[in-house]
């Protein structure tokens, strides 16, 4: 069970979380954090990432398939051989359908895994609170990846989309995540009624992730 | 506003819909039908069918495009200058994105169009309800084009879907779909708390449509 | 059959080509145009273009689905009852799987129906001409909609689709487009060995319809 | 450069080829094999086969994407750093356009890998040469999975796709695919003209992995 508040780390396909550099940056992570932590690596640095360090590691995606013939899919039963203890759904840059979506959170159930679904407004939040995952995470797409943070830049919309996916479901838990860079961003994100963030690019691109992740957790 | 209960007929990509054959089968329901009815031409025929009957004319499906460069798309400016009053969204063989779902909601609302969001079981009914659409139609994809109906096969998920739509939003009203084909399938469907019928090839595909109409009025 | 040089006019799903707009739209070309021209409307006006113009119709894209149980789709057996003579296939705006393209290419041979495969590069121009369609059209994304035509932009890659499209199958004609607006842009690709153009926003969105059909014809 | 004649396997997402299982089935390869073979490992064992064993190792499939954010792809990039020498492109359960097949092989070839790009007919296998892959391989559908080989089924299909191929670009390889589990199968296809084969469930599913790779073997 993930503890929270939480702060995901999505490593997205950033040249900086390949290989070794994402390992070095999961242990920069590990050693740093005090708080509740996750990381979502690139597939094929899932199992080393889980065998090297102590983060809990969820995968970026899983494909709503079943062991068979299917090329080219994540397959969960392989996500858990590997050690995820959990899954994003539905990311902004990985759209899925709406009964993709209800497959993988099933499977994910089936299977132990905790699900967070993301959703990019508070409608579409609200529609995947209807389908009981862990988590649902808002996030505007248009501020991924940029400088002002959802909880800065959209706090009212933060506020709704909580109280329409604790409308929904109260027991699913809110994250919100576009443009999170700093220890601020976080603590107005829960201050909003969230229990977590999901960030990337502040943190896996930043030139001293320590120091980002000290300030992301001064706020806690 | 859509009357109910309605019985929706989709004319899918059938043969018997296409064209002279497809205002033929129209004419036959305007003149048979007494209660609310409304059909869901092939794109291609929506704009003759729509002149020359009174049937409520719904789209089976609209992009989530906007006027501008698209090649291929069904956009909604068009569907409403060639008179559609509604459309289906999100159809087990035409499923969709939550995100797109969302989107083409919104756009139906701006345009006074009627929503009917198509959803394969339970959960994702209560996940299109959140969306605030009109309509939400449960469907089981294994029983769509069967000969048992869904309300008989599956009467207790029907009374659950209409549950679980109605308890993210009370005003959406709910219809089931899949193998309806008689009066006794729709009088069952609306003792389990829908307010209509989506039906296809038990209608489209008969030997006796005017039959089948009376029929299927005769449970109202 | 398609007479060369040919310029097919891409309605997209722009305003100025909806319904009514599309019928007086088609009535200028018809009314301006000596050369062999043709248009490729928005669905819901297919039928309508095709009963009141003289102008040969082409669908802007087809699925690849039989006559069955599909929802939202563009039946080909639909198409050639509205009376299409073609269809682009693979639209930048609405690009197919190559399994796809090659369904599509072999079920309009049944039907009779001319076929134009959209394609982003030589590579893919030669990839398509492999399909044996009649004709491969080449066009730049990136100059889609833009100011600057396609011939004027980049003459040798035009001219090297043109010979890789040959080099597979002589028999395959080659199209161009993009930034297409007018005369010169036609002389100059038929100049690069095409067979014609297509060309969207630069005729539709056009504020002088008459006036740019004279132009664009002055070049054959 | 891989040698030919040659044998990839694909591991897909079988339970067998798991983790564990997974290696296990590859040292068994490893340790059997005399002749050209290659593995296709899910993407989360990709880097664990690649230390331990010394069989080639290809990626499943590759997405269009560059480094940055993109959530829940397989980051060539990442393939690389984990040591794959090559990547399925196109497989019939993972099909894809036609422009993005062109630009994973354009990408493929600015990093060295080596390209198989399936189709599942002559005229798919012609277009996909057209691409200028290494290797083209043909796999009929609908007898993936099944007992009897494209070699055996279907003959003259093969010889079709090797000489349409061949039309296109003399330097293209052409595999086949399907249905292949001895080495009856694998003399056939290279009678017909290919130098290799793709399987996957007449290996990874038998129960004598080591008496199917010495069959297979016997007949090169």
């Amino acid at each position: 069970m993930i503890e929270t508040p939480v702060i995901m780390v999505n490593y997205k396909t950033y040249s900086q979380s390949i290989g070794e550099s994402g390992l070095e940056l999961t242990k920069k992570i590990e050693n740093a954090a005090e708080a509740s932590w996750l990381v979502c690596p690139q597939p094929v640095d899932i199992r080393t990432i889980k065998e090297k360090t102590n983060i809990p590691v969820f995968s970026q995606h899983i494909d709503a398939v079943k062991p068979g013939s299917n090329t080219g899919h994540l397959l969960i039963d392989a996500m858990v051989d590997a050690g995820v203890e959990g899954t994003l759904i539905n990311h902004s840059e990985n759209r899925l359908k709406l009964s993709e979506i209800d497959e993988i959170v099933t499977m994910c159930k089936e299977k132990g895994l905790t699900t967070v679904i993301c959703a990019n407004n508070p409608a579409t939040s609200a529609a995947a609170a209807a389908l009981k995952p862990d988590f649902v995470a808002y996030e505007p797409p248009e501020l991924i990846g940029g400088d002002i943070s959802v909880s800065t830049a959209k706090p009212e919309v933060v506020r709704e989309a909580v109280e329409r996916v604790k409308a929904v479901d109260p027991d699913v838990k809110v994250l919100c995540g576009a443009g999170v860079k700093n220890g601020k961003d976080v603590k107005k994100a829960l201050e909003l009624g969230t229990e977590g963030v999901l960030l990337a690019s502040g943190l896996v691109k930043s030139d001293d992730v320590e120091g980002v992740i000290r300030d992301l957790e001064s706020s806690l």
